[in-house]
C-alpha cells in the first residue's frame, strides 16, 4: 500500500469538526491508531512489540542470530490539538510503504529493520513533548514523568493503567542498545524546500526549545464595582507579555504563547490569576537563555506596574541538536538533497544523544503545520517514499 | 435563625479547593441552594411555588382574597466561578432572617410578602446575567434564551428538561402582576460605605453594562518553525487589545477581560483562533458605546498590523438604571443611610424597568467581590437585617 493510501486509511481518526486532528497519548484516536499501526506491520511481515513507555515497535529479524544491530524507521501517530494529517503519520506511512515494497522486490536486509511509532511525540496531553523518546533513552525519569498530570488532573500513571499498561515497566528502554542508527522522516515545519525547489531535505540540528509555564497572580475581584486604579489585574501583565515577547523574539528567534488558562475565567471577574505557556526557541542556547530571561525581565517590570506577580517553571527543556555528521552527509549525497536546519522538536532530537541519527524533511508548500492546513502534495510523499527507499537499501 | 446562622449553614455547598465558590445554574450545588430555600422558607411559613423560569417565590399570603399587591424581598443564590459567600446569598438569607424576626415579634404585614431566590443571576453558566429575572419580565426572549448554550454546548432549555423542568413554560411571569415593589439587599461591591462610615447604603443608581464576546482570527501554525515575520498570529492582536483596554477606561469607566478560550491551545501552535469576552460599563450610556467603540477600533488597527481579524458580538446588554426616586427617598431617609451608584448589576436592576425597585448594600471592607476573599463584618449583616426589618415594617 502506497504512503498516500494509508494516510487516506486514517483520515476519519481523530478528526475535528474543523477538519483537523486531534490525536493525544492514550485517547481513543492514538489507541486506534495503535491498532491499524500493528496491523499494517504485521501485514508487511513485522513483529510488533510495545516497550514499557508505549512505544510500539515493528521489528523485521531481532539480531538474535548475529548481534547485528538496527536500522531504526519511523516517527509518532500522536497529533497537537487541531493539527494536521502529516505530523507524524507521514514518517510512520513512508516507512511502512518503503519497506513494503522493497520486500516485495525481493530486497534483502544484511540487519534487522525496526519501525517506530514513537508515543506522545506532540505532548499535547501532559505539556512534555517526546514523552515516549525520553523515557526510553532515560533523557526523562520515569517517577516524574508518570506523575505529570492532563488537563483533567489524571496523572500518566493512571492513564496508562486504564488502558491496560502497567507503568512500573516505563523507564529506559534495553531496545536502543540493538539499534544502530535512527533515520525519521517528517513532512517540513517552515517553507525552506519550496523556495529551494526540492521535494526532500536532510535535517543538520534542530534549534534548543523550551516551553515555560509563567503564573501570573493578582486578585480577583468584580469587574463592575472595582474601579481600575484599584486591581491587580494578572491580565494586563500577561497581555504587557505577550507583547514584549514578540518584540523581544527577533532575529530569527521564536516566541509563541498558544496556551493560556483564567481563573476563575468568569466575564464579570477580574481574575485572579492567568497561567500562560511559552514556547521558546532560538539557533543556538545562549540566544534561547537570553530570550527567555528578558521575557521574564519584562514581565516582572510590568508585574511591578500592575501589582501582581509572575512566576516562571520551565517545563521541558531541549538542547540544540546537531544530527550526525557523517549520516547526514551521506544521506545527502545519496540523494543530493539540500540541508537544512528546523525549529521543530522530533523524538530524532531525543535519539541523536544516544544513537547516529538523521531526518529527512518532505516539501510543504504553504510551510504551515500544527493547524488543519498541513499538507504536502502526494507527489512529494512519494518522493520521500523513494528516498527512504534508497536509504534503507544503503544502510539496511 | 440570624442571618449569619443561615449564611454558616450554606458554607460547605459549591466550595472550591480555593475557598471560593461556584454555584453555577442549574448545577449540583445549586439545586442544593433550592432545597435549602424552600426548606427555610416552609419553616418561616412561606408558600414555595417556582415559575417557569427557576425563580423560586415563597409567598405569605398572596393577595387573592383582597387583591393587595405584594412587597418583593430576596436575592440569589448562584455564584460566579471561584465567587465569594454573599453575592447574593446575603440578600436571600437576611430577607429570610428579618421576615422571620417579624413574625416572631407577632407583626402583621398589610400586604403579601414574597421573598425570591432569582435563577441564574450571574450568567456563570450561559454567559447572560440575569436569566431569570430577564425571561420574567420579558427583557430577554425564552426562545433565543433557552438556546443559549454553556461551555459543554448544553442548551438552557436541555438543562432545564435534565433537572426536570419544563422549558415551554419559561417566558414573561404572571406573579410580577401582584408585586407592587422590590428591595433587594446585597453586599457592597466597591469599596464607597467604609470610607464613609456607613454599615448599610441606598442605591441610586447602576451603570449601563455590556458583555461583548471579541473573535481574534489567525492563521494557526507551527510554534517553532514558523519565522516571527511569516505569523498571523492572534494571541498578539487580543494582547494589544486588552492594554487598549485599560488605556481607555479612563475616568471612572470599566473594562476587564476576565475570559478567554484559545483554539487549538497547544503550547508548541500558534493559535488560529483567541475567543475573549469583554465586560464594559460606564456611568452612562453615551461614554459606555464609545469606550467600546473606541476598543474596538483598536483591536481593528492592531488586527491589521499582524494579518488577522477581529469582530465583536454584543451577548449582553443592560441599560443605565436609575432607581424609583421616590422609594429611594423614602428608604434613605426611613434608614439614615447614605446613597451610593453601582457598577453591578442586579436582578434589581432588571425589575426596576417594571416595578418600583430599591437595593440595600451592606459593607465591604476591603470591596472585594466575586473573589473568596469576599467579606462582611457580621455586625454588618446584622445591621443590614435590622435595616430590612425596619423596610419590611415600612412598607409591608
Amino acid at each position: 500500500m502506497t504512503a498516500n493510501a494509508m494516510l487516506s486509511d486514517l483520515s476519519a481518526i481523530g478528526r475535528t469538526t474543523r477538519g483537523g486532528y486531534t490525536r493525544l497519548a492514550w485517547d481513543d484516536a492514538t489507541m486506534q491508531l495503535r491498532e491499524w499501526f500493528a496491523g499494517q506491520a504485521s501485514a508487511t511481515g513485522l513483529e510488533v512489540v510495545e516497550d514499557g513507555n508505549g512505544n510500539q515497535l515493528a521489528w523485521l529479524g531481532d539480531g538474535s542470530a548475529d548481534g547485528r544491530k538496527a536500522l531504526l524507521l519511523g516517527s509518532h501517530l500522536d497529533s497537537v490539538r487541531g493539527g494536521g494529517p502529516l505530523d507524524g503519520p507521514l514518517g510512520v506511512a513512508a516507512s511502512l510503504s518503503a519497506l513494503n515494497r522493497l520486500l516485495a522486490s525481493g530486497w534483502k536486509p544484511t540487519r534487522p529493520i525496526v519501525i517506530a511509532n514513537f508515543s506522545d511525540e506532540e505532548g499535547g496531553r501532559f505539556g512534555v513533548a517526546c514523552l515516549g523518546s525520553r523515557l526510553a533513552t532515560g533523557a526523562s525519569p520515569a517517577d516524574a514523568t508518570l506523575a505529570l498530570r492532563d488537563d483533567d488532573g489524571t496523572t500518566l500513571a493512571e492513564v496508562m493503567t486504564a488502558r491496560g499498561r502497567d507503568p512500573r515497566s516505563a523507564g529506559p528502554a534495553e531496545w536502543l542498545d540493538r539499534i544502530a542508527c535512527f533515520v525519521e522522516l517528517h513532512v517540513e515545519q517552515g517553507r525552506w524546500l519550496e523556495p529551494h525547489g526540492a521535494a526532500v531535505g536532510v535535517a543538520s540540528a534542530i534549534w534548543p526549545h523550551g516551553r515555560y509555564r509563567l503564573d501570573f497572580c493578582g486578585q480577583g475581584n468584580h469587574a463592575g464595582a472595582t474601579a481600575m486604579t484599584d486591581r491587580r489585574d494578572p491580565m494586563l501583565t500577561y497581555a504587557a507579555t505577550v507583547l514584549a515577547a514578540r518584540e523581544l523574539a527577533a532575529g530569527g528567534d521564536r516566541a509563541t504563547f498558544g496556551r493560556v488558562q483564567v481563573a476563575p475565567g468568569s466575564t464579570n471577574s477580574i481574575p485572579s490569576r492567568v497561567t500562560a505557556w511559552l514556547d521558546a526557541r532560538a539557533e543556538a542556547e545562549p540566544a534561547l537563555e537570553a530570550l527567555v530571561g528578558a521575557i521574564v525581565q519584562r514581565a516582572e517590570t510590568a508585574a511591578r506596574t500592575d501589582g501582581t506577580s509572575v512566576t516562571l517553571t520551565a517545563e521541558s527543556t531541549s538542547g540544540a541538536v546537531d544530527f550526525d555528521l557523517p549520516l547526514r552527509h551521506r544521506l545527502g549525497a545519496l540523494l543530493d538533497a539540500p540541508v537544512l536546519a528546523t525549529g521543530a522538536g522530533h523524538d530524532a532530537g531525543v535519539l541523536a544523544a544516544r544513537l547516529p541519527t538523521a531526518m529527512l524533511f518532505v516539501r510543504n508548500p504553504s510551510g504551515i503545520s500544527h493547524a488543519p492546513e498541513e499538507f504536502a502534495e502526494p507527489i512529494d510523499i512519494d518522493a520521500g517514499v523513494d528516498a527512504l527507499v534508497r536509504v534503507i537499501e544503503e544502510l539496511g
